[in-house]
């Protein structure tokens, strides 16, 4: 592999859309604002293979030897999401076919059905084509498969392929059509089949919500295996990391996708207004995979698929957005893109340079970016993130809130960001976002708020295990209380909440209006919203009781805390408001004796770092240093302080603190113990 | 027939979708409860039918065997809303068409267009073999028709057998295709046809409002007609009364639908923002059949398609609901649903047991009403709700402000509710909600809002000579604009006004913006709102004349009262807003000698009660008692004051009263005379 | 031609659609409210021709020859909108479809498609036949192609033979395929087709947003021969002035759809909330032919295609109204309708009489119209509105900015109203509103905003030569940023504008936030909006720098003004805000001399009128007067003041005026000078 080291710098480069003669003056200018990685060859099948069978690399060797000559490396991008004309004409049944019956035409991407066979074998002859040219090219350091490969419309493709894998995962699933119409009480409207193909897929009519998982869950696997398949192909001809690139909205299994890869890629296009929430997937994504992740898609300004979106952005933000993956356990931020389009969609996008070649506003922030990445490359290299504390995230509950909504209005997304998420970036914690899958060893503390099913694996017994064995766990609102094909339970409200810890639920209900009361046992004002349950208050366990709103509830308690072997588990009964999030954080903290506090203000994040540990992959190839210290990035543009004891360096500034720091707007700090 | 006697309380109990062992518990639970009905069987056809042509209803017979012998009365329900996939399968083109072309798919209800000669043959079998089984089980108190059989996405189906169903309603109603042209002027836009067969059906092109009504009509008789062949076989096995349980939600017509059967059975879910208006269904339910209606369906606490509504209810909220149907002239309140289904659609639906087989926080209020019940069930049983006063609806009318609208933005359900019945309500008045076959002769008030056409059978000479006669009518506005088919009068603007009252027309318009302003007699502002009709001032007719707005408009009269005969009329020119209705209601009320202002606040609801007349349907099975009085409900939740001069006893709570009484929120008062 | 002089005053009549025995009385209810003009025959196919073949004018040559003998003119419309059922039943593939796939229905307007042949032949007949009976009828003072022909659902239609006319367009537009995919980049996302035919027609995939545009030209262009084929026609029999009615919304090219007709038709139905902007399209329409246009259709009160719309308009709205045609260089204003429907669509629309033959409440202002035409009939006809100020805009910019927004939410005829025409009103001047193939040579000052492609024809040498003659051009923002296929330049971002000023550009950005401050060279705040483009700032050039927003744009110009050649160029990097924009405007009439500031407040217009010139088409039949003057119209209702120093004779009142002149709401004077 060539020796470009992380942190890696990039933008994405389509060299199939500009004059031969333009491609010298790009790299120049990329070697002039600090650009190290290009993602290039994603949508460029044609060019590849311009007629079915005959193929054309010479381009893309030409400007990968460009490239690798000017010290940048490369990220090959597998082209599968734009299958040429002559392919789509070949085949007009590959088309995605949307719910409403209307068929995808060629013109944008991905309108290619992943269950098609044909499809299947042009993309793995693709795939397989481009693998073997440039699998042991230097000049590139890493693959990607495919790029953004959702579900259709959010909703899956509904072909007479993608209808036959819905009926076979039905048929893998349950065995037989009487036990899916027993599992999932199909007797209700007479709705029963006599066989798997008469099945119907969750199309516009009044849908089952269990049968209409198992539909998302089918159409997310067809992408999986997609990805798969792919990977095996690459791993024949590369050593380099592949990854696919993609944002983590609900839907798909994101460690059944990585299972077979190598590196997690990451796009997103978070603005000033929800940047802090972009924060939640880098915490997620460096759980998913031993090795640094990339953000292999970012906007340098403004971002517009059609017609930009808000406005020039503040001073700083540029800078702030570009080290944020760096600071959260990634080794890679790339732009998309290196230079606007000049023609077809996505025409007035930001880039590094406008498709004038001259530069945009922000281009000097990409400077420093590559400046200051440069400066602490040592200290990025061997240091990890490292935290006790963990929030769940699933993508099973989150397809099951929206299979099957409990309250009106309540999106699992928003509230576990909102609700929960950010009120312990304000306590100034590191939270490491984790799906149902991880170890829980390593926490002192997990919060696992809407976790609507345990049924999951062993899950239930290892959360058990952990908290006998001192783990601090705060569960709830809708704690386990479906089963994994998001059925209810008969005889209880949840899977085993009240066998863990002897609380007796009472009701649950609805309250989007704030009609419930409530107090802590101190006498402050408790405040909850959306969605309650309530328990008999149990002896000493109870912390916040319902003080008014219905006869039938007063008294019972909504916030309780009881003692299970060495550790503790907190049942809250409802959604806290943010004060009151906070105060139960910090009672948490105390708990499990972890630091808490540490920032004034919401708008600075805090992330440790810790040495490379030992028989981490990285290991072997860096020095015998033991680093640590803090970064700190101020998110959301209002400054903050943090409370700091120690002695640090900030490695871009070269300044050092033994006292409270102040960090201003979209300001970084890398702060080295010394 | 078993001795369960009403009033009822009762349940929707879906036995096919649990487990038997579940069963001995429930109906333990229900007695505990306090229910003393249940309605099963609704959508339970593939239970009954398994396969084409083999019936099982052994376990309907164990389940109804073990509610006899609980002393619990039931409902049974024919199942057709729920064909099995085997019939689907067997006849696709069954399956309901949309407006838009797409065809409903199997998975929900009423996926099965009744207009399809194989449906309807497989329904008739399905009825009669049920009918058979218990048409004379002693368990079995009434009978339920299909559910909430209403136009499919409430604009009908348009399969072919819907459109030569339609086409086949035009023939009939205009017997030559030239009759339809010429009476609908299809010479406009060139739309006239030369056969029958090419009228389309009113899809999603600029429609002819005319032909749109006349396909809402065919599309609601093809209901209509499906629940009276059910009614048909029903009859010959069973002596129960027999209903279908709807919403009088616009469209259908209901006097049509209920002329073959019992019992109105009526289900809504109102909250406690929109409680109040549920009265107006309840007064209008009791006046379209002698015998006391039954409400099938309410909720307990909140309800759920998908995610539940609102929020906790209010203390007493389930109490005041659940006496609300007793009160206005039923015998029956039925939650829906016994207990939450574990699996499937509506799956976080409030019930009275939660699928866990828990009370809910609203069952104890369920208690309450059952023992309620239980002590005021004489007084129910041998009284009525009597009133001298009447408000028209429509539902001809309701269509064709659907199919034309006159003001954009005005809904005549919402205006009706708001503008015309909450002001009678609120002035203590029980007004009986009529349809235009209704007899007038019992009234001494009738207010008739928005009845956009009177040209209805001998409406207009009805209602003229009723006024002759003493009665006090108050049309307007929008009075007999319109000819049956929706076409306007191309001599004058109503159709009889003029002539019956010698008032003279001049203008009308919108004013959405209160653009103009007028005055009482007294010279009092009065304010209109949405739409306005003017008139010449009649001689010492006029009550309420324009003052500003227009040059054009000013003077003219917009409340007029004419002496006719030994009646008055009073035309109403605009929507008066609220203190003006109520002034006028005061002025109506003292020329028809009706006690007017009742009531103190604008929570409480009074019906008076007399006792069941001579020859009424119960009368038979009741003493010679001579019972009457009053009942107090607080709908909407902030209490009230009753304006008493007699002496009552409230046979809840045993309280005398011989003064002005007191009404908590969602408080009820039996008060019996005495 | 019989002798019906304009002024014009008009309404649309529906003979057909009426009992013969209503004729006599309409008419003479005509002759008594002042209507010389009645538009006819539009949608009366059926009635022209009830069979194939089989023709029947009997019924129009007997309304035709009563109106003549009334005096009142006839505008005959071409019934095109509207075949007749059993035209569609022949070729049902004749029905317009859908994006969506859906196909239109028989029962509206408009279903069927301008490019099926056999409509087309269908077409021609019937337009031949109508023209041989009345191409030399006396009463016909003017014919009408076809109706508000528009784009179905301003998107097109989707048929065989519109996809097969766009490949048709593109092949002509590019020669070959390899040229569409060079110059539209197709590379993009592996786009690129093999043949014309592959291209697919824009429907709901993510598309191409150049070749949406040439979609969208193509289906105009689809339009625009359907009515010059019918011009052609009538031609042949008539030497009466030829038009087609048009609301000049977006979408086709009105100067090529207006060559082969003589008069421009046009239609609005504005209300008191935009009555200036329907100003806008008189100032342009004015522009496209030498001779006056006709206002086609406007309403009398209230409109209504489903339920009106707003509420009873003010005192005095319907005479302003009426009049702001022939102020702004019309000479015919008519209303639809004369009478309302009595059935079928739009049965709720203000007419001049009411369906049943009554006056409505407007009626009486459209008597004072017709009164007050008449008395300045002379000066209207024998004046003409003349400026030396223009505006520019454009079908093609405007399609270019729907296929490819440049700033989210922003839209072009939107902004282009309210931030630079209102402005240019409220100061008392009069726009000529002008497309990009209009002669410059006769104004002194003309403004360009949103200009997105200049690359149309010779238009660019065009302007650098006016401006080098001494015109004044204020351009931008976003001028000339795209090439007529939309596509964006490689090097550089204005195609001319650094080139003819020497201005040196910066960065473009949006803000739709305000982020950016900025100042005037005196220290003045200016604001502005939406979108930026800054530039180095030019010596001595600069009259508006970035003062604050982000420090890589502070001290760039926004504002700059050129000196080029005996003429100035304004470079506007934003839209500024209103009075920034006023402002604006003085500097540039300064430049220019044009008196600026003639009227206070923001509801009154001033049209100046000058005689009407030599070899102008109306000069032979007109006096030798040298009449002048100007009209103001009060078209907000607010009133306001005409800062006057001449002597005028206000010709409707007969007043004198030689000082300031105070207008009331809705007032109209139409000031000769004396």
């Amino acid at each position: 592999m060539m020796e470009v080291r992380p942190p890696y710098l990039g933008a994405a480069y389509y060299p199939e859309d500009w004059d031969e003669s333009e491609e010298d003056r790009d790299i120049e200018k990329m070697l002039s604002v600090g650009i190290n990685v290009v993602r290039i060859g994603e949508f460029a099948w044609r060019k590849m293979e311009p007629r079915d069978g005959e193929f054309d690399f010479g381009w893309l060797h030409r400007i990968t030897d460009k490239l690798r000559n000017a010290g940048i490396g490369v990220i090959m991008g597998t082209p599968t999401a734009t299958p040429p004309i002559w392919l789509t004409k070949k085949y007009p049944d590959m088309l995605v076919e949307f719910k409403n019956g209307r068929v995808m035409q060629h013109s944008g991407r991905r309108h290619a059905c992943s269950n098609h066979p044909e499809y299947l074998k042009y993309s793995a002859r693709i795939v397989e084509m481009l693998a073997r040219e440039f699998g042991s090219d230097q000049a590139v350091i890493g693959w990607q498969i495919d790029n953004e490969i959702y579900l259709a419309n959010n909703e899956g493709c509904f072909c007479k392929n993608c209808a036959a894998r819905y009926r076979g995962h039905l048929r893998k699933k349950f065995g037989t059509v009487g036990e899916m119409n027993r599992r999932l009480n199909l007797n209700l409207f007479s709705q029963a089949y006599d066989s798997f193909d008469e099945v119907p897929l969750p199309r516009d009519t009044w849908e089952n919500p269990h049968l209409k998982q198992e539909f998302l869950i089918s159409a997310g696997e067809a992408h999986i295996d997609f990805v798969a398949m792919q990977a095996g192909i690459l791993k024949k001809y590369t050593k380099a990391p592949i990854g696919t690139d993609q944002m983590p909205l609900g839907g798909m299994n994101y460690r059944q996708l990585h299972a077979p890869l190598d590196v997690v890629q990451f796009n997103h296009y978070n603005t000033p207004d929800d940047l802090w929430e972009c924060c939640l997937w880098f915490d997620y994504l460096r759980t998913l995979k031993d090795r640094p992740f990339w953000n292999t898609e970012t906007a340098t300004c403004f971002s517009a698929s059609t017609g930009t979106h808000g406005s020039i952005k503040p001073d700083g933000f540029c800078y702030a957005n570009s080290w944020l993956p760096l600071a959260l356990g990634g080794e890679a931020t790339m732009y998309w893109l290196w230079r606007t389009h000049w023609a077809g969609h996505e025409l007035v996008h930001g880039a590094v340079l406008d498709s004038s070649g001259r530069e945009m506003y922000s281009t000097q922030e990409v400077r420093d970016v590559a400046r200051d990445f440069a400066k602490c490359a040592g200290f990025i290299n061997e240091t990890v993130v490292d935290t006790s504390v963990a929030m769940h995230y699933s993508s099973l509950c989150c397809n099951m809130f929206e299979t099957q909504p409990i309250v009106g209005g309540f999106r699992y997304d928003g509230s576990l960001k909102k609700h929960f998420y950010k009120p312990l970036l304000d306590c100034g914690l590191r939270p490491d976002i984790i799906d149902e899958g991880a170890d829980l060893s390593k926490y002192r503390v997990v919060f696992s708020p809407f976790m609507i099913t345990l049924d999951q694996g062993d899950l239930r017994e290892r959360i058990a295990e952990w908290v006998r064995n001192g783990g601090v766990w705060i569960t709830g609102p809708m704690t386990d209380i479906r089963s994994a094909e998001g059925t209810r339970y008969t005889d209880r409200l949840h899977g085993m909440l009240e066998t863990l810890t002897g609380a007796a639920f009472k009701y649950w209900f609805p309250d989007n209006e704030k009609r419930i009361s409530s107090k802590w046992r101190d006498g402050e004002d408790f405040g909850g919203n959306t969605y309650y349950e309530t328990f008999e208050p149990a002896d000493g366990a109870d912390i916040v009781n319902v003080s008014a709103g219905h006869r039938a509830v007063c008294g019972d308690a909504v916030l309780q805390r009881f003692a299970v072997g060495k550790g503790f588990v907190y049942i809250l009964g409802t959604i806290p408001d943010e004060k009151d999030m906070k105060k139960l954080i910090t009672l948490v903290c105390d708990d499990a004796g972890i630091p808490c506090g540490l920032t004034e203000g919401d708008s600075l994040i805090v992330s440790p770092r810790t040495p490379v540990k030992a028989g981490s992959a990285d290991e072997g190839q860096l020095g015998g240093a033991d680093r640590s210290g803090v970064i700190l990035v101020d998110v959301c543009g209002r400054g903050g302080k943090y409370r700091n004891k120690a002695k640090y360096r900030d490695i871009i500034s070269g300044e050092v603190f033994e006292d409270d720091i102040k960090v201003g707007p979209y300001k970084v700090m890398v702060l080295e113990k010394i």
